[in-house]
């Protein structure tokens, strides 16, 4: 069997850790992909922890004992978060993104990987705290960040559905009123999506009443599941109070004048602080 | 500024190409995260790509020059393919998934981050060597496994609608034959959403007939885009002869005992040659 250099076992050690947080890895595991001794893992796992810390990446949380193992847990620091703030608002507030009614064309970056990754990366960051069970959202806008976040989180994801479909088995329908447009619509959770008493955190992309995500609330409530917090990409200004509290946005949109092509989105600076 | 060991740049280096594969990353910009020489940066640089050689990660290719880079191609051993597709098979094929009618219960499946991620590390491995622009899907299922292969491949997503969504300026619609129910459907697509003449990979999770991956073949045509490759994560075994030619299945699906509630699912085994 390969034997690696220490050099090449911190590559390897980072490139895994980089693409699973939040997920606890064995030192077993390490010793076999490694072909090296639970000490001499134990001494990688320690430089690795170093550098995460130095370039300020989060930590690595390592787990003593027999069944001993690591994590790494992203937590973002203040200067990439402003930068990657800076460049949402910049993109969402392209001249051209105003579309007839006053509404903003963004779904060419809700789809886009590296605008979702950069996002979920905050969300995760936020929530690196907080145990959670599952991430929900509804389709179809959110979906991309819902799934971008679980993956950073290492949690599973259940999507809403607008309707009720035959492949979602038995299924729970509850009819909310859409803070922005006081129409009632319906929304359908598959009953095998999550398991009673959980943990989750509502992830959506647009909040401007907060009617959708009230309604994803009162959802849980017919699941037993806790809300444990409430993030979504782009709040509006107005209306200031919303059907929901405690919700994180990322982005603040102040206004849009039709007319003038001009779109006004902040950062929000809570997070900057 | 901080100074960083050989050990801390390799983990480091090692870290940024596994969060953005594909992406094509200049010596510039690592001598600046790193406060360090460009030759030093390219000695790093040697040192990974032995280890993503030697630990079969796929590849890193350098590009010389002045405005000379690095980028990571995740390309996928048989050995780690085998055990993704086994696992798939066997989550896919659990015995509690069967509903009423002979659907199988998948959405939980759809919507794992982990899962997800282990089906889009093989479609960016398969199609790593095709020069791709977009991936297309159509909402909802498939959204996930989309927007996360987008991600290792690096290229935007778009997401055709069943509906006319009034956040998507204007579309162009088709209508289609479903495969399997032979209903006549409507899609949308927001004529922002691909840039003409576009390269286009369709990603799906399930395929029956075909009629929907060949629904968005024409859609493709009216953006004058060239279809380069079709991904679904499952076919049906049956009908053999499917609406469209040329595409890649991660599973097939052979048959389903509603009585025993059997599911038989095999990998594409053109895979793992």
């Amino acid at each position: 069997m390969k034997k690696y250099k220490r050099n090449q076992r911190i590559g390897a050690l980072m490139k895994i850790f980089a693409e699973k947080p939040n997920y606890i890895f064995s030192y077993n595991y390490f010793s076999e992909v490694f072909n090296a001794a639970k000490s001499t893992i134990s001494e990688d796992v320690a430089i690795v922890k170093e550098l995460v810390n130095e370039l300020d990446y989060g930590r690595i949380e390592t787990i003593s004992g027999a069944s001993g193992g690591a994590v790494f847990i992203p937590v973002m620091g203040i200067e990439e978060k402003t930068d990657i703030l800076s460049e949402l608002c910049m993109l969402f507030s392209q001249k051209n993104r105003i579309l007839p009614g006053g509404f903003i064309y963004m779904t060419d970056l809700f789809n886009n990987p590296n605008i979702v990754t950069n996002i979920a990366k905050i969300i995760a960051s936020e929530f690196s705290n907080i145990k959670i069970d599952y991430i929900i959202t509804v389709e179809t806008k959110g979906i991309p960040v819902a799934v971008m976040s679980g993956q950073k989180l290492n949690v599973p994801v259940a999507v809403i559905r607008r309707n009720n479909k035959v492949t979602e088995g038995a299924t729970v329908s509850i009819n909310y009123v859409s803070g922005s447009s006081n129409n009632i619509q319906t929304m359908s959770l598959s009953r095998r999506s999550l398991k009673e008493n959980s943990r989750v955190l509502i992830v959506d992309d647009f909040m401007k009443g907060g009617g959708t995500c009230k309604g994803m609330a009162d959802m849980m409530r017919e699941f037993n599941a806790e809300v444990v917090g409430t993030a979504v990409v782009i709040e509006t200004k107005e209306p200031e109070k919303k059907l929901v509290d405690n919700y994180l946005s990322l982005l603040v949109l102040n206004k849009i004048n039709e007319k003038e092509g001009l779109i006004e989105i902040v950062p929000n600076y809570k997070l900057l602080k």
